[in-house]
C-alpha cells in the first residue's frame, strides 16, 4: 500500500510506526514520497533523503501511492493538494480544519465522484476521537447540542488568567503562551475564534448531517477579557471558558465561538491548560463528554494513523469508501439574535446616586430581567465603580441593543464586557 | 431488513426508532420477532402483539431474519442465544459484557466462521463510545493503560457516602440506592465487582489484542468501606472511587478492580453519582478520557442502534464483517502480586506507647517505606486509637503480608482496611 504525505510534521512518527500500521492493516505499508516547502530545513535523521521531494506532482502523479495523508493546514495550497489527490483517485486523511470547514462539500462531492474515502479525525480535537464518534457509534442519536473546549491556546491562555489569582492579564498570559509554544507568533487564528470556527463548523455538519458553514457561525475572540472578569465570575460561582457551542431548538440550529460563563461544578469548567473536551447531548446516549489533547504531533499521529488503518482495512477487503456527511436535513441555521441565555455584564459607570436606575430602565424596557448585581472596586477619588450585573435568561438582540444605549448614557463610562453564561 | 430482538427492554425504542434507523442505513429495517420469557408481563402499548414470541426458534429459524439483538444479559440462556443465533449466519448485537467476557473466544471464532458480524457497544459504559474507539479511531496505539468508573451503582454508593459528610454507612447508602432504582435487590454483583470485572476484561481484551479472562481479573469489592475512609481519604486530598483498571507495565498486563484513593484533582474524582467514566493512555494520544451515562434504556439503545447502522451499511453495500479482536499478542497477565503503588492502611490500635514502633518494623523490614500517619479518634476511655498510614510505592504482595503479620500484634485490634492509591 503505497502512501504520500504532503507536509513533515508526522512523517518521522509514521516512518516509526509503519512497521505496527502494516500489522494492523494487514498489509505492507510503503511511505513513498513526503512533499516539502523547503528541501533544506532539518529534519529528523530517520528520514531518508530521497524522500522528501518539492514537486506535488511526485505524489499525484504517482499511481503506486493510493493513499495521501495532508497535515500542512492552511487553505492553500493545501485545499489545492486534497482536490487534485482526490481528483486523482487518491483515498485522502487530512487534519486541515480550515479546508474541510471551508471547502466540505466540494471535497465531499470529489471523494463521492471518484469513490474514494476522505477521513479527517485530526482536524478537530487531536487524538479526541470525536469526529469517528459522531460519523459511527453516536449516530443513533438526535443531536441536541455540542458544547466544546476545542482550542487549546485560547484554554491555556485563559486557565493562567484564572489560575494567576487573576494577576494576569490578557498580554502577559498570551506572550508566557507564546514562550510555551502553546501559541504562534501571529496568534489571530486562535485568539479571535477563527481556529474554533472551523472546527465547530466540521462538528456541526458531522451531528446535524448537513453542511453548517463558518460564515454561520458567530464569533467573538476572547481579548477583551481583564484579570477583574476571572475575579467577578469566580465569586458569581463560574469559570471562564472559550466555548464552541452548536444546539438545535424548535428545529434551528444556532452555532457559535465565544468567551463564556460556565458554573463551576459543570465537567467543561474543569478542563484546564492545552487540553480539549467536547460534550455531546444526544436524544438517547444524554451527555457524553471526550477530554484529551487537542494537539501536537502524538495526538495528530494517533487519529491520522488511525484513519489511516481504517481505509488499509478496507482497501485490504475491498469495501467501498465510508459513507460521508449525507444532506438529507435542511435545518435553517439562524444567527444568535434568539439565542435565549443568562448574561454577565461588566460596566464602568459615574458613582453616584441614580445610575443604576438608568440602566435598570434600559434593560427593563427590552423585558431583559437582573439576576444578580454587584458594585465593585469603586474608586472615589475617580469617582467611577464597577458595576456587575447578572441577568435571567433573555434574547441575544435584546441585550446587545441594550448595552448600546447603555453605552450612550452619560453615567456609563465603558461597557467593559458583556460574556453569555452556558450550561 | 430484518431483525430478532431478544428481551423487551429495548424493543420500544427500537419500534419508535425504526424510521429513523432505516433512513440513516438506507434500508427498511422490520423488526419481526420481539423473544421474551412471560407473555404476559404488561407492556409499552406500542408493540404489537403479535411481535411477541417465548419461542427462541421463532427468531432463529426465520431466514427473513438477519440481525439479532440480545439485551436479556447473563450467561443463560443468553450465551446459548448469541451462539446459535451466530451458528445460524446471523449478525449479533449484544449488550451483554457478562457472556462476552466469559465465552468472547468462542463467540468471536463462530462469528468469523459464519461471516457475520459480532458487536457489543453497549456492553461497557452504556452510551459512551468506548469499545468502538478502541476498535477503531484509537487503534493506532499501543496501549499504557486503562483507568475507568465503570459500574454505576458502586459510584453512586461511594458518592453518596462521600457527600453526605461521611455519615452514611455502606448499608444505608445502599439500600438508597435501591430505593432509587440504581441498585438491585441482590447487589452482590456490583458491590462485589463482579460487573465491573466483566466490563474490564473486555476493555482489556480490546486495548492488548488478545484475551484478558475475567478470571486473571484482581477483584475487591466496596462493602468494607467507612464513613471514616471517606473522611480521613478527603483529609489526605483523596476521593474514594471503584476503579477498574488495566496497566502494560515491562511487558506484563496487571487487571484488577478495587475502591481506590485518587488524587482529587484527578478527572476520575469528579465523576459523581451513576456517571461512568473511561480514561484510555496510549502512545501516541496520550490520555483520553469518556464521560457519559453508563446504564440505563437510552444509553444502551444509543449504542445498540449504533452497532445496527453500522452492521445495516455493511449489508446494504455487501460489506465483510468487522474484523474482530485479533490474537496476535501474548502478553503474560499477570496477578497484582508485583504491582508498585502506593497504600492507605486504617488500623484499630491501642492507644498506648510504642505501637507505631512495632507496625514500623514489620513494614521497614518489608521494604515499605511510610509516606504518612494520621493517629485519629482516639477513644482514651477504650484505650483504643485509629492509626490512618500512606506508604510511598511498594509490592502489593509485601504490603499484603505485612498487613498479615500486623494484625497478629496484640497491640492491633484491627486492621480495617487497606486501599491502593491510582494516580
Amino acid at each position: 500500500m503505497g502512501l504520500g504525505v504532503v507536509g513533515g510534521g508526522v512523517a518521522t512518527t509514521l516512518i516509526d510506526q509503519s512497521l505496527s500500521i502494516s500489522q494492523k492493516i494487514g498489509l505492507p505499508v510503503n511511505l513513498k514520497k513526503i512533499l516539502v516547502r523547503d528541501l533544506n530545513k532539518p529534519r529528523d535523521s530517520n528520514v531518508p533523503p530521497g524522500l522528501i521531494t518539492t514537486n506535488p506532482e511526485d505524489i499525484l502523479a504517482d499511481p503506486s501511492i493510493q493513499i495521501v495523508v495532508e497535515v500542512i493546514g492552511g487553505t492553500e495550497p493545501a485545499a489545492q493538494y486534497l482536490k487534485d489527490a482526490l481528483s486523482s483517485g487518491k483515498h485522502v486523511v487530512t487534519a486541515n480544519k480550515e479546508a474541510m470547514a471551508k471547502y466540505g462539500p466540494e471535497l465531499f462531492d470529489l471523494a463521492r465522484q471518484n469513490r474514494v474515502n476522505l477521513l479527517f479525525e485530526a482536524s478537530v480535537g487531536g487524538g479526541i476521537p470525536i469526529v469517528g464518534s459522531l460519523m459511527s457509534q453516536l449516530l443513533a442519536n438526535d443531536i441536541q447540542s455540542i458544547r466544546g473546549i476545542i482550542n487549546g491556546t485560547t484554554n491555556y491562555i485563559l486557565t493562567q488568567m484564572a489560575d494567576q489569582h487573576s494577576e494576569t492579564d490578557f498580554h502577559q498570559a498570551l506572550a508566557e503562551a507564546q514562550q510555551q509554544g502553546f501559541a504562534e507568533a501571529d496568534p489571530t487564528n486562535d485568539v479571535e475564534g477563527f481556529d474554533a470556527v472551523y472546527k465547530l463548523s466540521i462538528l456541526a455538519s458531522l451531528a446535524f448531517h448537513q453542511r453548517v458553514s463558518p460564515d454561520d457561525i458567530y464569533r467573538q475572540g476572547i481579548t477583551n477579557l481583564q484579570p477583574q472578569d476571572f475575579r467577578y465570575a469566580q465569586e458569581l460561582g463560574y469559570a471562564i471558558k472559550s466555548l464552541a457551542v452548536v444546539t438545535l431548538e424548535q428545529g434551528d440550529i444556532r452555532a457559535r465561538v465565544y468567551p463564556a460563563l460556565v458554573p463551576v461544578e459543570h465537567m467543561l469548567a474543569k478542563v484546564d491548560g492545552v487540553y480539549n473536551a467536547v460534550e455531546v447531548t444526544g436524544s438517547l446516549c444524554g451527555q457524553v463528554l471526550f477530554h484529551g489533547r487537542g494537539a501536537g504531533r502524538g495526538p495528530t499521529t494517533s487519529a491520522v494513523m488511525g484513519d489511516l488503518i481504517d481505509i488499509g482495512r478496507r482497501l485490504h477487503i475491498n469495501q467501498p469508501p465510508i459513507p460521508v456527511i449525507e444532506s438529507g436535513h435542511t435545518l435553517r441555521v439562524q444567527s444568535i439574535d434568539d439565542l435565549e441565555t443568562q448574561y454577565y455584564i461588566r460596566l464602568n459607570i459615574a458613582d453616584q446616586p441614580g445610575v443604576l436606575a438608568q440602566i435598570s430602565k434600559i434593560l427593563g424596557d427590552r423585558s431583559i430581567s437582573i439576576a444578580s448585581v454587584l458594585q465593585k472596586d469603586t474608586f472615589p477619588d475617580e469617582q467611577k465603580a464597577e458595576l456587575v450585573i447578572t441577568t435571567h435568561p433573555a434574547r441575544d438582540a435584546s441585550v446587545q441593543e441594550a448595552m448600546r444605549l447603555v453605552a450612550e448614557l452619560d453615567v456609563v463610562n465603558q461597557v467593559s464586557n458583556m460574556l453569555r453564561i452556558e450550561g
